[in-house]
């Protein structure tokens, strides 16, 4: 039990890396997750992707020149991309993190929040993959952010530091927290509340992705998530997302530009659309005045 | 707003410490914060004592020897030993601080929990010592050990670093505790509490000094302290703490050894007892106990 899966991060920092130590992660990661690994001093090196998302036939080569101390990896609707890593390419990761000795730590807080398609095995899940694999998740996105209530579930040899670490961090997380998720989950139906979020959280999906496209400049791509947060879209070339942040904000809407997201090569055109906070009507608004703030000169 | 003080205290160990490191600490220390700052890979040196406590005059010396970081001092009513730094000490400490460019780390969790004697001021509040003291506190020994609700409060300059170091341990305190906090704070009456806890803590305290030199060795020692959760005992020369827990046991009786609490020169003969948590039946049954422990061949 963790205070919150931001936590669990700190603690596989503070147990597995030491400064200059490297950690492989996809490009764009989950930027508080790239930061805990750099408090730790640790050097961030990018793994190559492609349409299918991380490359796990780039790792090797990777593993060789680096001596990763883990590979970092939201599997399911990353942030800030909303990407999810297909069945084929967790089962190949998973083989060559056997074969290579390579620690997997899998970050999946959002793969409850499905909207379209079939559930997937996680990554410790796959063959090979589970006495290498640490895998931390969180109650934040399916029950309640304010209510830090995290875990990770570690093979037994780390388990015991990262209980020594969790005790040095803050001796234990919160008890009115825990009492309060444990009624939640024994009185509560969390099943029928997360189908709930789920047929929200679609419509609000479904809102932003018909108006995104009349919203941003000709010639911007971007991505259909099947569940999540988060839209990640591309500008045309010549566009800068802080640039156009900063004019969206004159009509009192936001985004997230990705560039803090990037450990190598960031790119200036992506940004971070999140669709769970707002309704439909709402977010059809924001659209409008994004589409504005695009069409100034 | 840390997530229990415990979490100042990595936060400080994150954003002050890096490995090999000095730390100077009273000798012995809050085991917590030693592991705290042993995990930022810090070195820790004891400061010399004397009867009434860590002796300033020792600081000079020690500072041009091992440019430390910062001094780690619980001021008042110490875990383990009870004691309290008095006036003139703390005040020549923050003198000598501010001649030599020392910082200071004053964890006062228990200055509240006063049963005899005046308060007295903390070191953050001697002259020359507010811009290079962090006070760290918390609501766990005044209202609830269970709602994580601690804090620090430092210096301007290095507060933003203190922030983004909190945001990467677990993004925020709980809300639920927050809330519960300000409830708390808000209709309650604290003041109240407290007192009635000082009345209930002092007869605890009494009942444990009342018969803690029947239960003892004979040749031990102890101290009265006018406050806080514990009194320090030390057992007569050929004793070991540690043995005798181990002989308290068979009895279903415990203390804590203070040999973990030493960052330097280990006392095996010296011991505290916790008096808060128990009644002073309870107390007195436990003493008889540990008596016959004692009294072991």
């Amino acid at each position: 039990m963790t205070t919150g899966s931001q936590q669990a991060l700190g603690l596989v920092a503070a147990v597995r890396l030491d400064r200059t130590d490297a950690v492989l992660v996809a490009n764009p990661s989950y930027l508080a997750a790239l930061q805990c690994f750099g408090f730790a001093g640790a050097r961030l090196v990018a793994v190559p992707r492609d349409a299918e998302g991380l490359d796990p036939e780039a790792l090797p080569a990777l593993i060789a020149e680096h001596a990763p101390k883990f590979l970092y990896v939201v599997p399911t609707f990353q942030n800030p991309t909303g990407r999810t890593l297909p069945a084929a390419r967790r089962a190949r990761l998973a083989q060559i993190a056997a074969e290579h000795g390579l620690w997997i730590v899998e970050d999946d807080p959002y793969a409850e929040l499905r909207y379209d398609g079939e559930p997937l095995a996680p990554i410790g899940a796959q063959p090979g993959a589970a006495d290498r694999t640490i895998t931390i998740s969180s109650l934040s996105k399916v029950l309640a952010p304010g209510m830090r209530i995290g875990w990770l579930r570690a093979p037994e040899p780390i388990l015991r530091p990262l209980v020594i670490a969790k005790q040095a961090a803050d001796l234990h997380s919160s008890t009115v927290d825990q009492l309060a998720a444990r009624a939640s989950l024994q009185d509560g139906d969390l099943d029928t509340h997360i189908d709930g979020l789920r047929a929200e959280y679609r419509r609000r999906r479904d809102a932003l992705l018909d108006g995104l496209a009349a919203a941003l400049p000709a010639g911007s791509a971007f991505n259909r998530p099947d569940g999540g947060m988060f839209v990640r879209a591309r500008l045309p070339p010549g566009w800068d997302a802080e640039a156009l942040l900063r004019s969206a904000l004159e009509y009192d809407v936001a985004f997230v530009p990705c560039l803090p997201f990037f450990a190598q090569e960031p790119d200036e055109r992506t940004l971070r659309l999140s669709f769970t906070t707002h309704r439909p009507a709402e977010i059809a608004e924001g659209l409008a005045r994004l589409g504005r703030a695009a069409a100034q000169p």
